[in-house]
Protein backbone atom coordinates (compact mmCIF):
# COMPACT_ATOMS: atom_id res chain seq x y z
CA UNK A 1 0.00 0.00 0.00
CA UNK A 2 3.11 1.87 1.04
CA UNK A 3 5.29 1.44 -2.10
CA UNK A 4 6.49 5.51 -1.63
CA UNK A 5 7.95 6.26 1.58
CA UNK A 6 7.62 9.43 2.81
CA UNK A 7 10.91 11.62 0.94
CA UNK A 8 13.74 11.29 3.26
CA UNK A 9 12.63 8.32 5.25
CA UNK A 10 14.36 5.07 5.30
CA UNK A 11 12.34 1.86 5.82
CA UNK A 12 14.89 0.34 8.42
CA UNK A 13 15.10 -3.01 10.24
CA UNK A 14 13.66 -1.26 13.55
CA UNK A 15 11.21 1.14 11.05
CA UNK A 16 10.75 4.40 9.58
CA UNK A 17 13.71 6.35 10.31
CA UNK A 18 14.41 9.85 9.68
CA UNK A 19 17.50 11.52 10.61
CA UNK A 20 17.06 15.79 10.85
CA UNK A 21 19.76 18.17 11.51
CA UNK A 22 19.48 21.68 13.12
CA UNK A 23 21.62 24.68 13.77
CA UNK A 24 21.88 24.26 17.31
CA UNK A 25 20.28 22.28 20.86
CA UNK A 26 17.27 24.84 21.12
CA UNK A 27 16.25 24.54 17.20
CA UNK A 28 16.23 20.92 17.92
CA UNK A 29 14.52 20.58 21.24
CA UNK A 30 11.78 22.83 20.05
CA UNK A 31 11.29 20.26 17.02
CA UNK A 32 11.52 17.38 19.65
CA UNK A 33 8.66 19.53 21.62
CA UNK A 34 6.19 20.21 19.00
CA UNK A 35 6.53 16.14 18.47
CA UNK A 36 5.70 15.24 21.75
CA UNK A 37 2.57 17.15 21.20
CA UNK A 38 1.43 15.41 18.13
CA UNK A 39 2.37 12.14 19.62
CA UNK A 40 0.45 12.46 22.53
CA UNK A 41 -2.51 13.83 20.69
CA UNK A 42 -2.24 10.68 18.74
CA UNK A 43 -0.82 8.40 21.21
CA UNK A 44 1.32 7.28 19.09
CA UNK A 45 4.79 8.02 20.13
CA UNK A 46 8.64 7.58 18.47
CA UNK A 47 11.69 5.82 19.51
CA UNK A 48 14.26 8.47 19.33
CA UNK A 49 17.78 9.84 20.22
CA UNK A 50 18.96 13.58 20.16
CA UNK A 51 22.86 14.78 19.80
CA UNK A 52 23.10 18.27 20.47
CA UNK A 53 21.62 19.36 16.73
CA UNK A 54 20.72 15.90 15.59
CA UNK A 55 17.51 14.37 16.08
CA UNK A 56 16.99 10.86 14.58
CA UNK A 57 13.54 9.37 14.83
CA UNK A 58 12.48 5.60 14.52
CA UNK A 59 8.25 5.02 14.00
CA UNK A 60 7.46 1.88 14.32
CA UNK A 61 4.16 0.37 15.75
CA UNK A 62 5.23 -1.87 18.88
CA UNK A 63 1.74 -3.23 19.34
CA UNK A 64 1.84 -5.44 15.92
CA UNK A 65 5.48 -5.68 16.05
CA UNK A 66 5.56 -3.47 11.79
CA UNK A 67 5.21 -0.11 10.24
CA UNK A 68 1.92 1.08 10.12
CA UNK A 69 -0.63 3.61 8.32
CA UNK A 70 -0.32 5.28 11.40
CA UNK A 71 3.26 5.57 11.16
CA UNK A 72 3.35 6.71 7.74
CA UNK A 73 0.59 9.85 9.02
CA UNK A 74 2.76 10.55 12.02
CA UNK A 75 5.91 10.47 9.59
CA UNK A 76 4.27 12.94 7.10
CA UNK A 77 2.83 15.22 10.64
CA UNK A 78 6.16 15.17 11.81
CA UNK A 79 7.81 16.73 8.50
CA UNK A 80 5.62 19.47 8.89
CA UNK A 81 6.97 20.41 12.08
CA UNK A 82 10.87 21.04 10.40
CA UNK A 83 11.57 24.87 10.77
CA UNK B 1 20.81 54.67 25.68
CA UNK B 2 18.04 52.37 24.31
CA UNK B 3 15.96 55.22 22.60
CA UNK B 4 14.93 52.95 20.29
CA UNK B 5 12.98 49.67 21.15
CA UNK B 6 13.46 46.56 19.14
CA UNK B 7 10.86 46.24 16.45
CA UNK B 8 7.76 45.11 17.74
CA UNK B 9 8.29 45.70 21.45
CA UNK B 10 6.66 48.80 23.60
CA UNK B 11 7.74 50.14 26.76
CA UNK B 12 4.69 49.47 28.75
CA UNK B 13 4.56 50.29 32.47
CA UNK B 14 5.12 46.49 33.43
CA UNK B 15 7.98 46.49 31.09
CA UNK B 16 9.12 45.72 27.63
CA UNK B 17 5.97 43.81 25.75
CA UNK B 18 5.24 42.03 22.71
CA UNK B 19 2.64 39.75 21.54
CA UNK B 20 3.19 37.23 19.54
CA UNK B 21 0.87 34.97 17.10
CA UNK B 22 1.29 31.67 15.88
CA UNK B 23 -0.70 29.37 13.31
CA UNK B 24 -1.42 27.30 16.69
CA UNK B 25 -0.81 26.28 20.25
CA UNK B 26 1.65 23.40 19.15
CA UNK B 27 3.64 26.54 17.05
CA UNK B 28 2.74 28.69 20.25
CA UNK B 29 4.48 26.26 22.71
CA UNK B 30 7.31 25.20 20.22
CA UNK B 31 8.29 28.80 20.93
CA UNK B 32 7.86 29.17 24.25
CA UNK B 33 10.29 26.24 24.76
CA UNK B 34 12.90 27.66 23.03
CA UNK B 35 12.33 30.89 25.12
CA UNK B 36 12.18 29.04 28.29
CA UNK B 37 15.88 27.72 27.37
CA UNK B 38 17.18 31.21 26.18
CA UNK B 39 15.94 32.34 29.38
CA UNK B 40 17.33 29.67 31.88
CA UNK B 41 20.65 29.84 29.89
CA UNK B 42 20.91 33.84 30.56
CA UNK B 43 19.33 32.92 33.82
CA UNK B 44 16.73 36.00 33.30
CA UNK B 45 13.12 34.89 32.74
CA UNK B 46 10.16 36.47 31.34
CA UNK B 47 6.52 37.43 32.59
CA UNK B 48 4.71 35.37 29.76
CA UNK B 49 1.25 34.37 28.86
CA UNK B 50 -0.40 32.18 26.32
CA UNK B 51 -4.03 31.46 25.18
CA UNK B 52 -4.15 28.94 22.59
CA UNK B 53 -1.67 30.28 19.29
CA UNK B 54 -0.92 33.87 20.92
CA UNK B 55 1.79 34.83 23.55
CA UNK B 56 2.42 37.64 25.24
CA UNK B 57 5.82 38.62 26.98
CA UNK B 58 6.82 40.77 28.93
CA UNK B 59 10.43 41.57 30.27
CA UNK B 60 11.69 43.62 33.44
CA UNK B 61 14.62 43.25 35.34
CA UNK B 62 12.92 42.76 38.96
CA UNK B 63 15.68 42.69 41.00
CA UNK B 64 15.45 46.96 40.12
CA UNK B 65 12.38 47.29 38.82
CA UNK B 66 13.08 48.53 35.62
CA UNK B 67 13.62 47.44 32.07
CA UNK B 68 17.36 46.96 31.70
CA UNK B 69 19.99 46.02 29.36
CA UNK B 70 19.21 42.43 30.24
CA UNK B 71 15.94 42.82 29.06
CA UNK B 72 16.75 44.45 25.63
CA UNK B 73 19.47 41.88 24.92
CA UNK B 74 16.73 39.32 25.66
CA UNK B 75 13.76 40.68 22.75
CA UNK B 76 16.38 40.90 21.09
CA UNK B 77 17.26 36.99 21.59
CA UNK B 78 13.18 36.09 21.70
CA UNK B 79 13.03 37.66 18.35
CA UNK B 80 15.30 35.62 16.99
CA UNK B 81 13.32 32.72 17.62
CA UNK B 82 10.16 32.97 16.06
CA UNK B 83 9.68 31.02 13.22
CA UNK C 1 -24.30 19.80 38.44
CA UNK C 2 -20.83 21.56 40.07
CA UNK C 3 -21.36 22.61 43.00
CA UNK C 4 -17.91 21.33 44.54
CA UNK C 5 -15.08 23.07 42.79
CA UNK C 6 -11.77 20.57 42.28
CA UNK C 7 -10.03 21.71 45.24
CA UNK C 8 -7.37 24.77 44.93
CA UNK C 9 -9.57 26.36 42.04
CA UNK C 10 -11.44 29.64 42.51
CA UNK C 11 -14.72 30.34 39.91
CA UNK C 12 -13.47 33.89 38.41
CA UNK C 13 -15.43 35.91 35.98
CA UNK C 14 -12.44 34.90 33.96
CA UNK C 15 -12.91 30.85 34.23
CA UNK C 16 -11.52 28.68 36.47
CA UNK C 17 -8.62 29.22 38.20
CA UNK C 18 -5.93 28.51 40.19
CA UNK C 19 -2.11 29.88 40.96
CA UNK C 20 0.59 27.14 41.36
CA UNK C 21 3.88 27.68 43.01
CA UNK C 22 7.06 25.77 42.71
CA UNK C 23 10.96 25.48 43.55
CA UNK C 24 12.13 27.54 40.56
CA UNK C 25 11.66 28.45 36.90
CA UNK C 26 12.76 24.62 35.41
CA UNK C 27 9.67 22.75 37.64
CA UNK C 28 7.59 25.23 36.88
CA UNK C 29 8.20 24.97 32.76
CA UNK C 30 8.95 21.26 33.33
CA UNK C 31 4.91 21.31 34.47
CA UNK C 32 3.90 23.82 31.97
CA UNK C 33 4.93 20.65 29.36
CA UNK C 34 3.05 18.03 31.11
CA UNK C 35 0.00 20.43 31.03
CA UNK C 36 0.68 21.18 27.05
CA UNK C 37 1.05 18.03 26.07
CA UNK C 38 -2.42 17.10 28.05
CA UNK C 39 -4.11 20.13 26.85
CA UNK C 40 -3.24 18.94 23.12
CA UNK C 41 -4.21 15.68 23.84
CA UNK C 42 -7.68 16.96 24.78
CA UNK C 43 -7.56 19.57 22.03
CA UNK C 44 -8.66 21.86 25.11
CA UNK C 45 -6.00 24.65 25.98
CA UNK C 46 -5.65 26.81 28.79
CA UNK C 47 -4.51 30.48 29.49
CA UNK C 48 -2.09 30.63 31.42
CA UNK C 49 0.92 32.89 32.55
CA UNK C 50 4.23 32.36 33.97
CA UNK C 51 6.70 34.35 36.47
CA UNK C 52 9.39 32.53 37.11
CA UNK C 53 8.56 29.50 40.26
CA UNK C 54 4.56 30.35 39.65
CA UNK C 55 2.33 29.43 37.61
CA UNK C 56 -1.65 30.90 37.42
CA UNK C 57 -4.09 28.86 35.35
CA UNK C 58 -7.31 30.22 34.18
CA UNK C 59 -9.84 27.34 32.50
CA UNK C 60 -12.74 28.51 30.35
CA UNK C 61 -14.61 26.95 27.28
CA UNK C 62 -14.22 29.50 24.70
CA UNK C 63 -16.51 28.37 22.32
CA UNK C 64 -19.41 28.40 24.57
CA UNK C 65 -18.04 31.40 27.01
CA UNK C 66 -18.51 29.68 29.90
CA UNK C 67 -16.66 27.39 32.63
CA UNK C 68 -17.76 23.70 31.61
CA UNK C 69 -17.56 19.73 32.03
CA UNK C 70 -14.37 20.00 29.80
CA UNK C 71 -12.73 22.89 31.85
CA UNK C 72 -13.33 20.80 35.55
CA UNK C 73 -11.84 17.91 33.93
CA UNK C 74 -8.90 19.39 32.69
CA UNK C 75 -8.73 20.92 35.81
CA UNK C 76 -8.84 17.62 37.67
CA UNK C 77 -6.09 16.40 34.90
CA UNK C 78 -3.83 19.23 35.91
CA UNK C 79 -3.61 18.42 39.56
CA UNK C 80 -2.37 14.91 38.86
CA UNK C 81 0.94 16.74 37.27
CA UNK C 82 1.76 19.07 40.60
CA UNK C 83 5.25 17.37 41.44
CA UNK D 1 39.44 11.05 40.51
CA UNK D 2 36.00 9.83 40.36
CA UNK D 3 36.24 6.34 42.08
CA UNK D 4 32.70 6.11 42.76
CA UNK D 5 30.24 6.68 40.40
CA UNK D 6 27.21 8.63 41.08
CA UNK D 7 24.75 5.97 42.28
CA UNK D 8 22.67 4.33 38.82
CA UNK D 9 25.02 5.56 36.16
CA UNK D 10 27.45 2.97 34.66
CA UNK D 11 30.18 4.05 32.98
CA UNK D 12 30.04 2.69 29.08
CA UNK D 13 32.30 2.61 26.01
CA UNK D 14 30.03 5.80 25.06
CA UNK D 15 29.88 7.36 28.57
CA UNK D 16 28.34 8.06 31.47
CA UNK D 17 25.06 6.13 31.35
CA UNK D 18 21.63 5.67 33.35
CA UNK D 19 18.82 4.49 32.15
CA UNK D 20 15.42 6.29 33.33
CA UNK D 21 11.90 4.65 33.58
CA UNK D 22 8.48 6.85 34.33
CA UNK D 23 4.87 6.23 34.86
CA UNK D 24 4.37 7.33 30.68
CA UNK D 25 5.58 9.50 28.10
CA UNK D 26 3.92 12.82 29.69
CA UNK D 27 6.38 12.06 33.13
CA UNK D 28 8.91 11.17 30.59
CA UNK D 29 8.81 14.15 28.59
CA UNK D 30 8.53 16.15 31.59
CA UNK D 31 11.29 15.11 32.87
CA UNK D 32 13.62 15.91 29.59
CA UNK D 33 11.98 19.52 29.16
CA UNK D 34 14.01 20.06 32.70
CA UNK D 35 17.05 18.07 31.71
CA UNK D 36 17.28 20.43 28.39
CA UNK D 37 17.16 23.74 30.74
CA UNK D 38 19.94 22.37 32.54
CA UNK D 39 21.74 20.75 30.08
CA UNK D 40 21.58 24.71 28.21
CA UNK D 41 22.07 26.51 31.42
CA UNK D 42 25.52 24.33 31.52
CA UNK D 43 26.25 24.40 27.72
CA UNK D 44 26.61 20.70 28.20
CA UNK D 45 24.26 18.36 26.49
CA UNK D 46 23.53 14.92 27.07
CA UNK D 47 23.41 12.12 24.48
CA UNK D 48 19.70 10.65 24.79
CA UNK D 49 17.09 8.39 23.92
CA UNK D 50 13.63 7.97 24.44
CA UNK D 51 11.07 5.05 24.06
CA UNK D 52 7.77 6.15 25.44
CA UNK D 53 8.00 6.10 29.16
CA UNK D 54 12.27 5.27 29.07
CA UNK D 55 15.05 7.67 28.88
CA UNK D 56 18.04 6.73 28.35
CA UNK D 57 20.99 9.20 28.87
CA UNK D 58 24.54 9.12 27.88
CA UNK D 59 26.90 11.74 29.10
CA UNK D 60 30.63 12.49 27.25
CA UNK D 61 32.35 15.31 26.73
CA UNK D 62 32.87 14.83 22.93
CA UNK D 63 35.41 18.03 22.89
CA UNK D 64 37.80 15.68 24.69
CA UNK D 65 36.51 12.11 23.93
CA UNK D 66 36.43 11.32 27.49
CA UNK D 67 34.44 11.13 30.78
CA UNK D 68 34.67 14.42 32.53
CA UNK D 69 34.24 16.62 35.62
CA UNK D 70 30.96 18.12 33.85
CA UNK D 71 29.36 14.42 33.26
CA UNK D 72 29.90 13.90 36.59
CA UNK D 73 28.29 17.17 37.71
CA UNK D 74 25.34 16.92 35.07
CA UNK D 75 24.62 13.85 35.83
CA UNK D 76 24.32 14.77 39.47
CA UNK D 77 22.14 17.41 38.18
CA UNK D 78 20.15 15.43 36.16
CA UNK D 79 19.37 12.99 39.51
CA UNK D 80 17.86 15.82 41.19
CA UNK D 81 15.56 16.23 38.46
CA UNK D 82 13.66 12.43 38.77
CA UNK D 83 10.21 13.35 39.78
Amino acid sequence: MHDDLPAGWALTDSGLRREFTFRDFSEAFGFMTRVALEAERRNHHPDWENRWNRVTITLVSHDVGAVTERDHDLAAAIDCLVP
